[in-house]
């Protein structure tokens, strides 16, 4: 079950107080694994008949999830959040069906637990199956957006495990009710409550106190900016799957059909903004680059875009564009804007030693006709996705068919690029004897 | 290459010393980068006819490695290191042939690299494919065992990556003569040889400095005791693999054939002491406890194992038997040695409690000839490794058909239990399109 609501959001805990955190935090951990063995042998069945239950009392609190948000938002605007971030904060009905509509989708998904990824039978007979299996507990830090707070609740019910949720304060409100009625309708359905619960209410000290729960709590996700990123890799002693930094480049190449590099440079930097497979640098091959920059600059002008070039593209762009020099920094920076940092580099090598220096090892695209160029790039790029001819904007785990995802990883760790239900299991190999013994 | 070996083994670094430190490792760790880009497109005829090199480098300087390993036991000797230590660290010349035959052996293994985990084509034509690929770099942090170094190296090169090796100063003379051995026969070969590289020369704060190049180690394997796997774990920024500690349990059940159990647990404790997939605790259902204890105590007696046993158990023992009662501190224990303790259980349910309390999830055994029963453990043991009427020390990468293997993961995250080559891979996603862009 959720915290009292009546515990101060942002604990300025002094040294007791953070033992005190500490071991509630140890607490909840302990019962989300207690409520995981219930869920772990749970047959597909189950899960997806409480999946739409959760979807059903999701709609059926709309009134209650809208008035929490409302007190979010009025508190937001007070601390003078931005535009934007209000937006991605708002829930309204319309949303909270989209929200339940998700979860309805996840429980069509196909079930990873139980899947035999490996098996044979040895030499001696032992009967060996390497069986996929839930994680048990898995640990969320989040920020603002409450809709994360159902998708991550859903992946882990799906995949078997419990979930500890750790949001946003600016959403603290919407987070605290939705987890309260994805609680309740989980007791509803005989589940144990306990499989999903939010920490929020013990505020960083609380966070802190997850990332430390390790043999409690199996892995933990960050997802957010990069400083959130950044001190939760740094904190945890918890294993962690590092999310989402973004320094993704489309590398246009001598032989590329400029047809399509155009449509791809232009759809992986506009058709959403803002997002970690975004295209942020275009590189192009100087010996396309006076029949292909003049245009390409032009239309992504058009569509907003301010260009960050370094002389030669500079040289290139008509007049209407709005382009400045580019420095290092440009180079390394993920915009998450209507901004793009563009290069012309002298061969498929200068591409790439740019793309080995300042990538995130995220996603990086080329555009090409020729075989060779293609074979190199998809071999030595060491990203999580490479594309070939396509906008880096596929690097999504429901455009790649894996349904649904918890975030795009960009360690090498356990999982690499989007993650789904897959990645939040684990192995368990099962030996099968008849009095075996090892000679 | 090796650092000098005129570097005192343990420096006491101040600030600035150490901050050197640090920037000579995060120096060696960029050296191990691009150096692994060589490997990571090699083809698997390349990496064989290189292991196959080391192996004939390493036998061609036996004497070299038996006089450095001399000085090592010396120090030793002078240390007063227990007899067993010794006998570990020492190198013969039939010895070094033994580590050279296991690269041999790791040539003749499949390359995991270039596998394909996954693919399709998507409704909108896309080709996507999830492949194989190395790490990078891999950094290893264990203990005196100096065939370690090879193994380690070994595995990482057939894998494709680069390693990073920091050995315990017991063998720091033997580890620092083979890994130039190493890393000559790679340059011999065209090979570069920071693919092998050690960090020893730098001490303790090298091994933190090796643990804080995130971004540039790709993941951190520590295998030795529990304080070193618990400090890796702690001070790591660097994805860490833990390994190893192994809690073991074998569980007698009511149906039981009690002539399968026997041999079981002498060889799960006896067959080899000191391993992770030792036995450390036997539980005996209590409808067979009369039956089968006197004997099967009376025989691990014999095979020199002292009972740590609860009342049922002491009071089942044979007068002849050497036995201890059992405490709290005897369920917890890892002994690595002849002990083992012992407790009758009322039934399956307490067998399954027992284990989640104390167990350390790496291996557990049930004997049983009840289908349910071994159904429900199999679903109920949240360890790696499960056996039904078979002995637990076949966890293990040679036994399971791995061919070889870095450790045994008893964490959830990337591999779990025994870690062979694919283990030291993670995968790239390649998407090809033709002009693809995101609707």
């Amino acid at each position: 079950m959720t915290a009292s609501l009546d515990v101060p959001l942002h604990d300025q805990a002094g040294e007791s107080a953070t033992t005190d955190v500490a071991a509630q935090v140890r607490q909840v951990a302990e019962r989300a694994k207690v409520a995981s063995r219930a869920l772990a042998t749970a047959t597909r069945a189950t899960k997806d008949a409480a999946l739409h239950a959760l979807a059903d009392a999701l709609v059926e609190a709309t009134a209650e999830i809208v008035a929490a948000n409302a007190e979010d938002l009025e508190r937001g605007r007070a601390d003078g959040l931005p535009a934007g971030l209000l937006d991605r904060l708002e829930l309204t009905p319309e949303r909270i069906v989209g929200i339940a509509d998700a979860l309805r989708e996840l429980a069509a998904l196909p079930d990873p637990v139980g899947e035999v990824v490996r098996g044979s039978t040895l030499p001696n007979g032992l009967r060996l199956r390497q069986l996929r299996v839930p994680m048990g507990v898995v640990g969320m830090i989040y920020e603002a957006r409450p809709n994360v707070t159902v998708d991550a609740a859903g992946l882990a019910l799906k995949s078997g495990n419990a979930v500890i949720l750790r949001g946003g304060s600016a959403a603290a409100r919407s987070n605290a009710v939705i987890v309260d009625v994805l609680s309740r309708a989980l007791v509803a359905r005989r589940l144990p409550g306990a499989l999903v619960q939010s920490i929020d209410a013990w505020g960083r000290p609380g966070a802190v106190a997850l990332m430390h729960a390790r043999g409690l709590v199996d892995v933990l996700v960050p997802r957010g900016g990069a400083d959130l990123i950044a001190t939760v890799v740094r904190e945890s002693t918890v294993p962690v799957i590092e999310t989402g930094v973004g320094n993704v480049h489309v590398y246009v190449d001598e032989s590329a059909d400029l047809a399509v590099a155009l449509p791809i440079i232009l759809n992986a930097k506009t058709q959403r903004v803002g997002v970690c497979n975004a295209a942020e640098t275009l590189l192009v091959h100087q010996g396309v680059a006076d029949e292909f920059l003049p245009a390409a600059l032009a239309s992504l002008a058009d569509a907003g875009v301010t260009i960050h070039g370094d002389e030669t593209t500079l040289a290139l762009a008509p007049e209407e564009v709005s382009a400045v020099p580019a420095t290092d920094e440009d180079w390394a920076t993920e915009y998450l804007s209507l901004d793009l940092a563009v290069k012309v580099v002298e061969d498929l090598d200068e591409a790439l030693d740019h793309i080995r220096r300042w990538s995130s090892g995220h996603t990086e695209a080329i555009v090409t006709r020729d075989l060779a160029a293609s074979e190199r790039f998809v071999a030595e790029v060491d990203s999580a996705a490479v594309m070939v001819n396509a906008s880096t904007r596929f690097t999504d785990g429901g455009q790649l068919g894996l349904g649904a995802e918890i975030g795009i990883s960009t360690q090498k760790l356990h999982a690499r690029g989007p993650m789904g239900l897959a990645e939040l299991t684990t192995t368990k190999w099962v030996v099968q004897g008849d009095g075996h013994v090892r000679p």
